[in-house]
């Protein structure tokens, strides 16, 4: 029984994630095919890499992971297998890998290249399920592709520290279904850079000195109704390891979250500030 | 093999519904995982409740069933599993299960203590999943939490009969996909207050004296087209066994539903008054 | 083990959907559901007809496709099961069925009768479920219906040519993820009708004197940089065989697609003018 993973941005009301499903049936009858999601914004490499790095790790070794965003064969595309902390993906070379690749290294990458057989406006269909089909029954990846060292990489998601380490200089990453602004600052950059010195979270026009580890530690311990604190402002570090900005039950649709509260946008700044007298929390250092 | 079901507020775009399969297909390889739903608005507990009651009991006996929804663990949301009507149900103790529960005694419930080994801010994650294969693996429930007798029950969603047991204050329980209006009055309340009087439903600005039993019982045997019924307002006992007021044949996006022709929203009063004269149908008793 | 698709106009959020997937797996445990999708507009019965065609195939053989659209049981929509080139069709008999059987003829059509022991206002749930199992525990269609030899037609998803040859007349037959606009003109009809002539496509107050295979055909061989032709527009035969107006890259939510772009919406209409002549491209014949 192999595990297929599909992680698009077909959405789900096309014919095309229905046309996938039948196709890997049709050659693997006893798959367990389980979407990832299908709603990636159109072409959106940020968000899937995102997603993928946050999913990928939960499904049992030996997964293979079919990515279908912006996997339209170029020049300048080209289509990739890769073999990496025991799952395999396959992929658009677009850089959408490199969240992952980037703390992991890759064991082995391949350029596909069984394209000269198939002529395709719908690659993921075409040529991605064929690949899958083929690694779950055990095949070689340089069966259908040759050994490649390198993989493009996504700068975007990289913050900055400047030079005398009292700056992150990060932006936002992705907004989730709850309207929660989610950083490209890891738990561990920030330990990494702020070596337990206090901060200052500047996002918007608003700041933040705390960071909370579980969304209802905003209540403390005396705190008689949890309901008094809906709608605080909170930073927190997500259950994927990122600084989250968020809004203590949100609700996009009614009272909004933090991404409209805030008025915070995909690639918005979020820029954290280190200070290295003991608690000068509002003075920044000059 | 196991039948675990899905019913989270996490929307279908974010990582959170593939993490949680992954998690459960690395313990349970045979896993049956079946999405009810993804799309509870955020923190919706009467959505939920409704959503669960009605789809639970078409699933086979023995079935667990994850709930994610405001299910971060707190002093006043603990999180339980409960075995009932031979299903099983791994959620918090915010209400969402009274729904069920008012109907049907639960067999035994557990409040789940294996959290002094989990801190988490993704406790579907974390908690629901090693509950849920641990039941699914035959494990008993007290060996996860201790025997409780108690659930929080969900207030809202019980509708009122006056003392002369002339009227069912009542309200929108929810708003389906076709913009159908869903009232928490139930067919069997119905029928026990009612006794076969006739009787006036008043919905908004709008009354309904005649309760359909099918959709299509508005065009009646002699009409030639049925098309000329659409759009048409009527009031029907739903599959799911409560009064709802629709139209035939809605569509949210083009000419509109209940909801939105009618003026209706979640939590809005429909009240039906019954007549104890034969059929003095728009006389409201003094 | 039997594959059974699902193609509803139920949305994802009620539990309409659970309900059906439960009560198959009651029956048949190790059946295989897979969604085609849920997201059809309500009632529209050219989407489900468009999804379907391009589907189905990918599925193995012998694969059992329940189509809840517009399903409800009245003289004039009739519930049917299909055999029709190794798959078998449960849906109403409204018109979905005839975009497929228009290019393959049925096997064998009956008339779902096992209704008179069944009222349903949910007739998925309560009748399509039960034959998609008996189908798949190999049942013969004669059981459970009467054989008919005729199917309701939908007439709009047929283009026109007129009498000349030099046009055909179609429509905007289905909008997708991207905002692409899909035609009801198919590549075979566009050389059966075009035999090789120059053409000019007329969408709105556009036009297109080329066709390409694929999307980034537009990019050519010496362009360096792909991201120089997002946003422009282009005319493709899609990987369903439609012809399609696209926009390179399009985003529906930022930059828009073509149906945005080019105001064009379901049921407008697209014209093709063939040119007798070498390459008049632009000067139409009267």
């Amino acid at each position: 029984m192999s595990f297929i993973t599909l992680t698009t941005d077909f959405g789900t009301k096309d014919h095309f994630v229905g046309a996938v499903k039948g196709a890997i049936y049709s050659e693997l009858a006893d798959a367990k095919i389980v979407d990832i999601t299908h709603e990636i914004t159109p072409f959106n490499i940020t968000e899937t890499a995102y997603i993928l790095k946050n999913s990928y790790k939960s499904f049992p070794e030996g997964t293979i992971h079919i990515v279908g965003v912006d996997s339209e064969l170029s020049a300048d595309n080209k289509h990739i297998a890769i073999e990496l902390d025991n799952h395999f993906f396959v992929c658009p070379d677009n850089g959408l890998i490199s969240m992952i690749a980037s703390e992991i290294q890759p064991k082995k990458i391949v350029e596909i290249n069984i394209h000269d057989r198939v002529e395709s406006s719908f690659p993921v269909l075409d040529v991605f399920v064929q690949v899958a089909c083929f690694i779950a029954r055990g095949g070689n990846l340089t069966v259908i592709g040759k050994e490649i060292y390198e993989f493009k990489k996504l700068v975007e998601i990289q913050p900055k520290v400047n030079q005398t380490q009292t700056q992150i200089i990060g932006g936002v990453l992705y907004i989730d279904n709850y309207g929660n602004v989610i950083t490209n600052i890891s738990k561990k950059m920030f330990n990494d850079v702020g070596k337990g010195r206090s901060f200052k979270i500047n996002a918007s026009r608003y700041s933040f000195t705390k960071i909370f580890n579980k969304y209802n530690e905003i209540i403390g311990k005396d705190a008689k109704d949890s309901m008094q604190f809906d709608g605080e402002k909170l930073a927190l570090f997500n259950s994927a390891g990122f600084l989250e900005i968020s809004i203590y039950r949100s609700n996009l649709d009614t009272v909004g979250g933090a991404s409209t509260l805030l008025g915070l946008e995909y690639r918005d700044q979020i820029i954290i500030d280190f200070f290295t007298e003991s608690k000068p929390e509002y003075t920044p250092l000059t």
